[in-house]
């Protein structure tokens, strides 16, 4: 029975994850602090959409359906307690989902940006420093962003190296340039170049997943179990068809920032789950980081709300599209977007939800009652200005 | 009268720096947690083999050259020390030195890896939120390191941003790639990353600098006023040259990691000087971070060693070359290696000090009695493996 440490369990990807796992048999050492609750409680005034259950509820029936054990620490700030528990459990997998996951979240203020720069960059320091000291063998899974990437290079995005010609010379095999749009982007750009310098130097095994914008919320444990993820709507943690989702429901104008025609990669929580899967069951060779492109389709901004207005009408809610002035400092113009996305394909990956099918099912699982309260919580205050 | 807020004003580079600010009439906000001191005597057993004055010392003698205070707090843990120090001074100039600037001390555990890029990285961004919030206006100059960039790109290192070709197309100026060789390096990376991010979304003035290998001693202001710079020659906070240096005066071998023919830029300590004036008195336009490649000269390792065992010569001191195994992960062999430095060049920078200069000059300075029990401690024991 391999065993894998999820860190981050109890998050909207780390639920689904853990579920996943522990009906296919895994034995799931699973940490989390329960930030992202407190956060999304406390800061931003926000809750879930869906109705999640409490924690040490969750972890109790998580442990009635296979070998889970729980650990509520901060992977950051308590190195010596990740420290123990990689070497008490010597894990075959470790997938750090711990991060603050939220652009916005970090723009909010200067100790917002501090947080998540520890937070993301120590924690994954801490973590690659207890796989050299007790598992050397491990197979390190890491989540980038497609958003560390420089989105408006007007050249094809390759998956994480790329060979150039410059100057009348031809580049050895380079790191893929970057150009973090907010704080947490270089969060994860920072973890970027810490894992490839400590991967080459200790010959550690790692794949670096540089994944879209999630959205949805079913997969078939889910729908199973009725253990349901999280769903934010509010600015900082609800992604961009999830909040529009529940302001179609809440019959509010959906808010496209800026013009809207900014294309993003996107993919399906289920989807997301299924890239995950392959990542643990296919191991790399040790000494470079894999890096791969891990998105499904992508969309302007636009095209995602006319989607969501249109799936909505069939269901006979009628909702606008209103365009508010971006918080950010994206270039919100067409731009070339192509993503190469080869690796996944390769390994046997295939989408199996559409935008559409998660607007349904969301449509369908959310309880109008329980959103009402969420009508404040989805416009923008936050600002990059 | 012009102020510049010096952090790091007692370290290897600040202090020369406030000397020259001082003597050129200029008001100058040092700032200093004495870390290095305490990191050379108590972590690595070692001491400065020039002899510098205590801190208090020191400062008393500044403030008595010019307007100088001196302010004793660390930038990256007490964020409202330096946000009200900001308010109150309101520098035209902010220059960050406050780095830990070793590779090697940051590959020695993962409590010195945390500590590397909290400092740093944190640093930073403190600093830019200050300036956003009380000095819209000021420029800021923070110093990054040549060894960000991929030294093994096989094409020219241009200054900081580059145009390339890749599959038929023709990108957007990009960040140039980096690929930094120890966690000091990615915490300089995450700074370069976090600058382009805020000075753009903020419209900040901002010069960030690759600056190469800093050796020597000699300032004029230092000849002047016998303020000596601290000159180390342990393995963490020695830079190559100046360890041999003082190799050489101790009559023993001087070590050449690997087999000595990489080569890496250099750059005199007055030269470091001049160009940091430079940056200060030609402030950039707002919105774009100005990034040069401070260097005067490009040599191997053994090139290097060489030099000293001929100076050395001249003065009947006969010296040993030694290849041992290299700490370090660094492709020894030869490589392309070609930095653009035209910017600065461009604003009147011409180096004034040559390597063997700075030899001559420092074995006149160093004192063979106080330097003795440097012995032990310029060989290499932090391993990167």
């Amino acid at each position: 029975m391999k065993t894998v440490m999820v860190l981050g369990c109890d998050g909207y990807i780390g639920t689904p994850l853990t579920l996943r796992l522990l009906l296919e048999g895994f034995k799931v050492v699973g940490v989390d602090n329960g930030y992202r609750r407190v956060f999304v409680e406390k800061e931003m005034n926000s809750y879930s959409a869906t109705k999640i259950l409490p924690a040490a509820t969750k972890n109790s029936i998580l442990k009635k359906l296979g070998k889970f054990t729980y650990h509520d620490f901060d992977i950051a700030c308590d190195k010596e307690a990740l420290d123990d528990l990689v070497n008490k459990t010597r894990p075959d997998t470790i997938i750090n989902l711990a991060h603050q996951p939220s652009g916005p979240y970090s723009m909010t203020s200067g100790d917002h940006a501090n947080f998540t720069l520890m937070n993301n960059i120590i924690g994954t320091n801490n973590i690659i420093w207890a796989v050299k000291r007790w598992v050397p063998e491990c197979h390190l899974v890491t989540l980038g962003t497609t958003g560390e990437y420089d989105h408006y290079s007007n050249i094809d995005i390759e998956e994480g190296y790329l060979t150039i010609d410059h100057n009348g010379r031809t580049s050895n095999e380079l790191i893929y340039p970057r150009r973090p749009g907010s704080v947490y982007h270089v969060s994860k750009t920072a973890s970027t170049y810490l894992l490839d310098l400590l991967v080459r130097s200790w010959n550690i095994r790692c794949t670096d997943i540089m994944q879209a914008v999630v959205f949805g919320g079913y997969t078939p444990e889910i729908d199973q179990t009725k253990i349901y993820t999280r769903f934010d709507s509010d600015e900082a943690f609800g992604t961009v068809l999830n909040r529009f989702i529940v302001q179609a429901l809440l019959e509010e104008p959906l808010t496209v920032y800026g013009e809207g025609n900014h294309q993003r990669g996107f993919i399906a929580l289920n989807d997301s789950i299924q890239a995950l899967m392959i990542a643990i069951k296919n191991v790399p060779d040790k000494g470079k980081v894999r890096v791969w492109n891990q998105l499904s389709e992508w969309h302007t901004i636009n095209n995602l709300a006319e989607t969501v207005k249109q799936v909505a009408s069939e269901l006979n809610i009628e909702v606008a599209i209103q365009n508010i002035p971006t918080p950010r400092n994206e270039v919100t113009e067409e731009h070339y977007y192509n993503y190469k996305t080869d690796i996944l394909k390769s390994l046997g990956y295939s989408p199996t939800r559409s935008i559409e099918d998660e607007i349904r099912f969301m449509f369908k699982l959310l309880d109008k009652d329980h959103i009402q309260n969420l009508k404040n919580v989805v416009l923008p205050e936050i600002t990059w200005k």
